[in-house]
């Protein structure tokens, strides 16, 4: 094995930093290949038992998720056509046989991986995004609380109603705290089983996120008249009742997230299983501010308007005057138009310049990057359905008034601001990172950049070249590009961010212009809109929270 | 660059044949080369500029499909509950538009493609197997002829209804007629424009198949009145009317096929742009039948009796006696009873075999299969979805006569089978095939041989293994297993094809067992019923269709 060290100032670009780590001293090698041996884990590379165990693995696990899943989707369907038939008590002990399934498999692996040595070493980075970690205990916290008043609630029913209706919150509330344990852990475990589990998991948490976006959406349908079974002639034994009541419908959103949110957490895990820890993806960049002002300021500008516009919405809309209403609403759209107006310009300009920037395009394959790419995108739908549904309600009942003119606006431009945003963000991460630090070590391998004809890798075009400057020596300075671009691209980024934080405040706590204004109840069927909203939203409040965190990695990596 | 000339009779795996046919003069790879610059592809590896536009290149494609397929879904939606803001004319004028560009983007490829000489060596064989392009054709010209009917139908109607009805068939005529020469040829092209013209192309077949689901679930729930707009007051003007309207509404699940069709055809090629043709994928093998007798025997017998109860089926559902229909129910769920009993003990046989068998695993990466396999699991879930739906339905209304007993027993065998016969066939696709012809020669390459590190590719060790093999011209004989084994996996392939082609024909021609049983209706909201039958039906034909295929080629590599 012969490797090259190079003390001297170089270009150092992320595939040779690749290189670079896949060779490392044999010692720790070897440690690294004798645990994951253990942990049942391809040292390296997969033999072609392994790779065909594993997909056995992912063929068994992906068969019992959409088993499940459409199980449950035909149970809860039954649930609303024939309540008869199956009552949602049916679905609940459904449900709670899943999640107890569930977090026996995760009480079970906890206490497995606890017993392995070292264990904390096979932790799963990429799981754990730490805003993926922090949404996780953030909507976990607000569901526990829900779960704690839904009981409540129905101790007060017990003498005449299901007992169902107390296990499951209960049972739900256990499930919560392991997940929320369990999941941000995400240690590597033995493929099959973990693959399983997370299908699993995987599975309750959609039927879960299935189950209460219909009760949301029927709870919104039928606020009048009673919505529980046999409640009519049921009274409840408290006083308290009317209030736990209206405080967990208030929740419900909360938990609808929570269960996107352990959705998209554990199949980050599953498609990460069996695939060696990336230790080397997370770059230490510092976070600095220095020579950005514009961005910052005009973001911080956006984010104090977007509180108090916020503020004013939720404070009118307790109201009954209906005026009020109406203004409220105006003002609410207005502030989301101008933001998205002026994030979209951002992003275009920030697309021009990476147009124009010859920074390098990573070109190794990051199957992080990729997955994270995926839900980035994926999330948007979301979105992308809210508003097409609003435009063409808009345009078809030719509602002329300012405020539909505005909400239209409103629709429209955000569409287009999150294409430009997804390119722009998409651009970004593809780019190699400005390094600063130029002194260090660079290990090269030439075995390992040796071009190989037959894996159609695109990035061995790169890699050869790269060898050729490292083995001659020569110093090739990165083209930087002239600094104002540099600087421009940390301002935007810093500016989406900031606009990102104040869009998912806004839904998140509560602001639901869909359901405020009336367009839509009257366009749709009641329960069509609010089953469009209720799907949408929550995806919505995910891309938000994701973009938060992809642009910051933007802004790191400029 | 080093070739060895090996003519003796040698183990061959498909993998040295790969780094065979990767090794070819460079006087045929230039030429190969030249035409694929010309055409703008990458002569084998990929530049990072490349990659990069390509990557550009799908997103945005991606971006467009996304966009449309959410507009048309919000306008369909609209056509359902606000029928008077946007009606079934609006939708038919966006369609008409939609298809007319599409058609437009054929013609002008067809018309560019033919001007480049050669251009037929760049025909994308991976878009046409056989059994997706008969396909095409057969639901194709069943739509064609639908239009007909359509237009003949509206003519009568022309003095007092809106000219677009007519206006959309005829369009629709026109987009099939172009589809069909068009897709099957499917010639490699400009990446950016192919990849936008065939998203276009898939959004605008898409947004067909959910016009026409919708359509006919809304004609399934409201057959007794009128279901067009203002035909209350508007009289047909010819005789023939009410004949037309019968006969398409009978052709209308031949047209929601057809889109499916087309739909998968449209993706398999976005997948395959900018992907080298890959000539060495079809091995020549021979089919023959020598020395299988039990399996086509049963096959056979299964395929007949399938069709005479097939043929009772429709004849007894034509009549109005109501004993006759629940006899013919109760023979056609027997029926499928027993060969889905069959198909699953025989598929979990062709399993235990495989587990038993040393045969090499494929190991070597094949996005084309990975494709196929995927469409396969995918296209399965429409079974699942109609199964799981029937089951609850069942269960819950506790129905305990023999018809829904044999209803359920039926619906949860399919599930059976079908995740055993899945299994089964990916099993298969995944190994190595017996190879009866020993001669030839082998072209090895060390530099494609050799060992890179880097690039986790779990088949180079297998590679590398092979590479000792051909140097040291040892003569290994492919453990070929002995012959019963072989013999018994082609008879349970060539059964199962049998008795997949019965289990296609069987709904593809009329059988609608979940309308005809009550049951389903009785229990769901009778829209929400045809809506899981009308989705999960054509997805059901697709995936019986495409299991003749993948059985035929595991029957030909066994």
């Amino acid at each position: 094995m012969v490797t090259l060290m190079m003390s001297r100032r170089c270009c150092r670009s992320r595939a040779d930093m690749t290189a670079a780590n896949e060779v490392m001293p044999i010692g720790a090698a070897g440690e690294k290949a004798q645990h994951a041996a253990r942990l049942a884990l391809p040292p390296g590379e997969a033999t072609a038992a392994q790779q065909q165990s594993s997909k056995r693995g992912s063929l068994l696990s992906g068969v019992i998720c959409i088993n499940i899943l459409i199980l449950g989707c035909a149970m809860v369907c039954s649930s609303v056509f024939s309540p008869d038939a199956v009552s949602p008590v049916n679905v609940q002990i459904l449900l709670s046989v899943l999640l107890l399934l569930t977090t026996a498999w995760m009480v079970y692996y906890m206490a497995y991986v606890a017993r392995l040595d070292k264990a904390v070493l096979y932790k799963d980075g990429h799981a754990g995004p730490v805003w993926l970690r922090g949404g996780l205990v953030l909507f976990g916290v607000c569901s526990l609380i829900m779960d704690v008043f839904k009981i409540a609630n129905y101790v007060g029913y017990m003498h005449c109603d299901s007992a169902v209706k107390i296990v499951f919150p209960a049972v739900q509330a256990l499930f919560i705290l392991v997940q929320v344990n369990h999941l941000p852990n995400g240690a590597v475990c033995l493929p099959l089983s973990c693959r399983c589990g997370l299908m699993l998991c995987l599975a309750s948490n959609l039927i879960v996120w299935m189950t209460a976006v219909t009760e949301e959406s029927q709870h919104q349908t039928v606020i009048p008249k009673s919505d529980h079974g046999n409640e009519g002639e049921c009274n409840c034994s408290h006083t308290a009742c009317s209030i736990f009541k209206e405080a967990y419908y208030y929740l419900y959103p909360f938990n609808i997230e929570y269960s996107l949110f352990a959705s998209a957490m554990a199949y980050v895990m599953w498609k990460n299983v069996g695939r060696l820890v990336d230790q080397h993806a997370h770059h230490k960049h510092r976070f600095r501010l220095k020579g950005i002002l514009v961005g910052p300021v005009v973001g911080v500008a956006m984010l104090v308007a977007g509180l108090a516009t916020f503020v004013i919405y939720e404070v009118d809309m307790a109201m009954d005057d209906k005026e009020k209403k109406e203004l409220a609403l105006k003002i609410h759209y207005l502030m989301n138009t101008v933001a998205v107006s002026l994030m979209s310009v951002a992003a275009l300009i920030g697309y021009a310049i990476y147009w124009l920037d010859k920074r390098d395009h990573v070109s190794e394959k990051n199957p992080t990057r990729s997955l994270d790419i995926g839900l980035l995108l994926g999330s948007s739908l979301g979105q992308f359905l809210i508003c097409y549904f609003n435009m063409v309600a808009i345009v078809a009942s030719s509602a002329t008034d300012v405020l539909n003119a505005l909400n239209l606006a409103c629709s429209l431009l955000t569409i287009i601001q999150i294409i430009l945003q997804n390119v722009f963000v998409i651009e970004g991460l593809h780019r190699e990172p400005f390094n600063e630090d130029h002194e260090g070590h660079v290990f090269a391998n030439p075995h390992a950049l040796h071009s190989n004809q037959e894996t159609h890798q695109p990035s061995t075009m790169r890699r050869s070249t790269s060898v050729v400057i490292i083995t001659t020596g020569m110093h090739v300075p990165v083209t930087l590009g002239p600094c104002w671009k540099r600087r421009l691209l940390k301002e935007i980024s810093i500016f989406l961010l900031l606009c990102n934080v104040i869009l998912w405040i806004m839904p998140a706590f509560g602001a639901r212009p869909q359901f405020d204004n009336e367009l839509g109840f009257r366009f749709y069927d009641y329960s069509t809109w609010s089953a469009v909203v209720n799907i949408g939203l929550p995806f919505g409040i995910f891309y938000r929270m994701h973009s938060v965190a992809s642009l910051f990695e933007v802004f790191l990596i400029t």
